[in-house]
């Protein structure tokens, strides 16, 4: 056995004991397949973590960390600190891996499948950028391996995005499996029965299967960088090889005690000795893995020098956009040239075709399938799937793995990511938009069809529920505009976001264009639209609830009952001003009055922020397969039930 | 071509016209495979539209519901009026098929994929519970035919349930592909190029192909009804056969006007009259439909007459079991064998062993592989996989297709179902959790591991984010026990629901168990824990934080601050209380402070019930790798931090 590899496994297991508890099972069975990628693969450079032509790796079953962080440590990019660290406040190792801008993981891991499907995200990215950059392609030309476990391979999420990956031809995408046949509860083929050969031809991938020796490993990606498709080694491993539990499903995570260590010693033949290791192991590492990807990045460096002087201008905007400075979009969104009293999704469209006129080609959009309902498309025959220079994908029914995909897109770097979909079908992606807001992915998305309006098609197609479950998740925002210069601040957003997941939530039917927005009072994300001094009464709504609002409004007017309408497309960002705004704003005789299609008690916040009563109407049920506008109205958004609660809540 | 097929096309495309908008793509391609399912093999009876021996249909791809109500109306099981009200208000043909006790669809349908984990889950119930009355199982015989589209085999749902299917070797579950090569966007092999054959063949399924004649479909059905394991039938159809878009992606949504009538009418060489079709027709499928489904209910009937003179008490147990009538627990579970100051997760070990040595026999459950964590297990090694006889599945690392599966269990009828996971993970389980409670399934989980206290394993597993989610949908309510005696409060709730979705959420760390908790107090779902008259001050929480809350009761009487503390293991079934017990329950001197490791807003719905002031202590941000205990108190959930917030801001 490989005395490097052993070593692996030797400062794992003593992490793990150190930590109290751990994923014993797996940082056994994949420290091969770690060791061989990096000492033989993986070109990484410490004089630049992020890189922008390393060789990506995902750990897709996040859980074996431990077989990451060791050769990353032997290699001189974790400290013994860290590795002694691991699990504990503010370390570089915690249980899984998690992606900063700063370190050497390339993703965060943890809820199973998505690995993959972030991996595929970072293939595609490549290979548009190869196409893009096509004069000083060397310059993108690296390589993404994923590490998956078994548990990864049962989640629909893979199977999504590897289908995907299938039908796109992504040869520069190499899938290693730890194939160890032990899940937590049980044998692998207790639940699990696949052949997997025969799926991986199914979907348009090779399938070599190897063992867990690094030179048949080796051979094995040297085969698959051959392949004109992306490839899948299957490397048979032993779950928690040397401990009590070896081969079995118990050794997943089990915990490491004396007993456990001698019996690794003696297994291994190797001495534990309280995280010492001779010094002839870390040269090893740092030569095969350290150097040799120094070597790598110096000679890119000197690659990028001589294509800077051939192709100035390309290499700027390469390296501008590894540095998130896109285009402009707020200059191309000409608002003068669009057709009103219009749904907002058409906004969308029209928009769309202004940023299409204008040839954008730095960020990557795409729908699952529906793309003509949410008008999210520039010209739909000129796909990305069909040629890799167009960026629009076609992700086909896939909800889950678009958004995992576009995680990877953006943990890629070089582009923008702007996805689409009914806002009902965001419930299939909300696991990859909450690990993207975790680690502050510029991710974007545009979900129309969003509140009862929608009708005929009935309550699956009818959110209500979305709404608090998007907004609950730490740095998501919602933007919901009701009308078109709404929509533009909206667009803003979208393609200017840093670091924060931004989601425009669009109608299907249409809204009126009439109301006085002043697009820049729309960036304090809450504004009042309709003035009133000294008003009995504020109405607060957003999207479609304006319109609304704007007939009570007239009705109270027509009882000498004085109301400011305040218009808040996002409600989040809204209660981020200063309490002296959001009071004046709603300060009034009686109280306020909010109402918004979602059962969002986000709303009640406000309450916060006055002395005097505040009423908010929701939605909080399921709709029913009928027409939208009257559903709408039954729902309680009708004027008259309005006028009702706020004579009888508020003006009593 | 055949006719009876073509007036239920006739019928669809009137329909789709009328209600102005509908999915005339399928309305066409799909006719000849419902025509055949129906006519030749689905057995149903007018005399019970829930008779419990009935074959069951899903329709997967729900926006094709005109193939599957046109042949309902023709066979007499719907009327023309609910024909001619498709997709209005109040009507039996709504835009997709909706589930009811009392008509013949047997399943909601709309998202895609879903639909063939509910076939799943229909094939499971009916293989467990033929070998539970294995005496009586041809009263429990039929099989399950789902059929799909193109987008349902691209979600990840329906990869993770024919998975499993497979595993399981589900011979009477039979699934037909209406293969039209058209999806919304596109051509389906623009986004989707899978070899279909290879695919089944590497899940352990059999594979047929075939024509859209009618013949033909029968006998592949027949075919497959002589296979040992499951069977997908692809069958070649045209999307919006004879429309103006016959074939192309823009068929799927037409718009049905006049031309599109006289270009139908030309290519069937049929005339459209005004929803009227010649008695023939009728004739035609009352004998295929009706009638030879009524022969068989009435020899279903004479069966079970046999079977009761012979096996009286099993029959009435299969009656029972399918009149939602079930062992109650509450008898088997005792609260004086409990081992105390545990986990909540614990205390659902120890009841599930109880339930276990009980011999319970009427209730699935299952784990996506973490039943060894979540403690929901009776004996692992004795499993629904290996033996039908077992009630525990392993589900395998796939939570979205368990959810899916335990909605079909539901939906088929004659069990419970309960499953479990991580908290975390509800996130891929959100849109079936959602339309199981559209569809008022007594559906139940068991979610554990539910807050930072997770600790080591990250933010990804740190769950704060989710009770929000779920809470915000209709039907859906939450418990989140403190102590043993709560947790049995909510096992009672999860074993006996009706219609609703219940969800347990419980720790992973010791709480205490001193609280004097009363046990029939629970059942108001927020109750006084700890007595005091007129309390300066009330104090709200639920699970973990009633312990802190303890403490922090403790702190304010040595500061002689009396309070009063209010558990609140249901939140949302707490404020269907009537309002003076809830106003009486939060009356004090100063205020009200509550506190729950959620991001949920439901918590100041409490401001609605008080003059005085409420300030509520909540989770909106994602945790981090390191001890759970520190974390905890770290995002603000330590006495020092309530205590402040309780001087500065309610006792000022």
């Amino acid at each position: 056995m490989n005395k490097y590899v052993n070593s692996m496994r030797s400062l794992g297991i003593q992490a793990i004991m150190k930590a109290g508890q751990g994923h014993t099972g797996m940082a056994m069975s994949a420290c091969p397949i770690t060791y061989t990628l990096f000492t033989k693969f993986i070109n990484i450079s410490k004089k630049n973590p992020k890189w922008l032509n390393r060789d990506r790796f995902v750990l897709s079953a996040g859980h074996g960390s431990m077989s990451l962080y060791s050769v990353l440590h032997f290699s001189g990019f974790i400290s013994l600190k860290e590795i002694k660290n691991h699990k504990q406040k503010g370390s570089k190792t915690p249980g899984h891996p998690e992606y900063s801008s700063k370190n050497y993981i390339d993703c965060s891991t943890g809820p199973l499948g998505q690995g993959i499907g972030m991996g595929v995200g970072m293939a595609i990215a490549q290979s548009y950028l190869e196409n893009k950059f096509k004069k000083i392609k060397s310059l993108v030309s690296h390589y993404t391996y994923v590490l998956v476990g078994d548990g990864d391979l049962q989640e629909g999420v893979c199977y999504e995005t590897m289908s995907l990956a299938g039908k796109l031809n992504l040869n520069k995408l190499i899938v290693l499996h730890d194939s160890n046949d032990c899940q937590l509860d049980a044998k692998v083929n207790d639940a699990f029965n696949e052949n997997l050969e025969l799926r991986m031809k199914s979907i348009n991938w090779d399938y070599i299967k190897t063992s867990n020796d690094p030179i048949d490993i080796e051979n094995a990606i040297k085969l698959a960088k051959k392949n004109k498709k992306p490839t899948f080694i299957e490397v048979k491993t032993i779950i928690g090889e040397g401990t009590s539990e070896q081969g079995s499903n118990k050794a997943h995570g089990l915990k490491v005690d004396k007993n456990e260590i001698s019996l690794f010693e003696k297994y291994y033949d190797i001495k534990v000795r309280n995280f010492k290791f001779d010094k002839s192991i870390y040269n090893h590492f740092i030569s095969r893995v350290q150097n040799r990807g120094t070597k790598k990045y110096n000679k890119w460096i000197k690659d990028l020098e001589i294509a800077k002087s051939k192709y100035p201008k390309l290499v700027k905007e390469l390296l501008n956009n590894f540095k998130n400075k896109f285009i402009n979009i707020d200059k191309i969104i000409n608002l003068d040239i669009i057709n009103k009293n219009q749904a907002t999704r058409d906004y969308v469209g029209q928009y769309f075709q202004q940023l299409y006129k204008s040839k954008i080609n730095d960020t990557l959009f795409g729908s699952a399938d529906l793309a003509s309902a949410t008008k999210t498309t520039f010209n739909i025959k000129n796909n990305f799937n069909s040629n890799k220079k167009y960026p629009e994908i076609l992700y086909g029914i896939r909800e889950f793995g678009m958004s995992s995909i576009q995680n990877g897109i953006l943990l890629h770097g070089g582009l923008r990511s702007i996805s689409s979909t009914f806002l009902s079908f965001a419930d299939y992606m909300k696991s990859a938009i909450r690990i993207g807001a975790m680690m502050e992915l510029p991710s974007s998305y545009i979900f129309t069809h969003d509140s009862y309006q929608v009708g005929g098609d009935g309550p699956t197609h009818q959110p209500y529920d979305q709404l608090p479950m998007l907004r609950s998740i730490q740095n998501v925002y919602v933007y919901r505009p009701c009308n078109e210069i709404e929509t533009k601040y909206v667009f803003s957003n979208l393609f200017s976001s840093k670091n924060e997941t931004s989601i425009g939530v669009f109608t299907r039917q249409p809204l009126n264009s009439n109301h006085p927005t002043d697009y820049n009072k729309c960036f304090m994300h809450g504004y009042e639209l309709y003035k009133q001094s000294n008003p009995d009464i504020i109405l607060c709504g957003s999207g479609s609830e304006i319109d609304l609002l704007f007939s009570v409004k007239k009705e109270l007017e027509n009882n000498n009952i004085k109301s400011r309408i305040v218009s808040i497309p996002c409600l989040q960002k809204f209660f981020n001003n200063d309490n002296k705004y959001i009071s004046n704003l709603l300060k009034s005789k009686y109280g306020v009055f909010s109402i918004e299609t979602s059962s969002d008690y986000l709303w009640y916040k406000i309450k916060d922020y006055i002395d005097n009563k505040h009423v908010h109407f929701g939605a909080y049920s399921f709709g029913e397969s009928m027409d939208g506008k009257k559903l709408y109205e039954e729902k309680g958004f009708n004027k008259e039930n309005i006028i009702n609660i706020i004579k009888n809540q508020i003006l009593k």
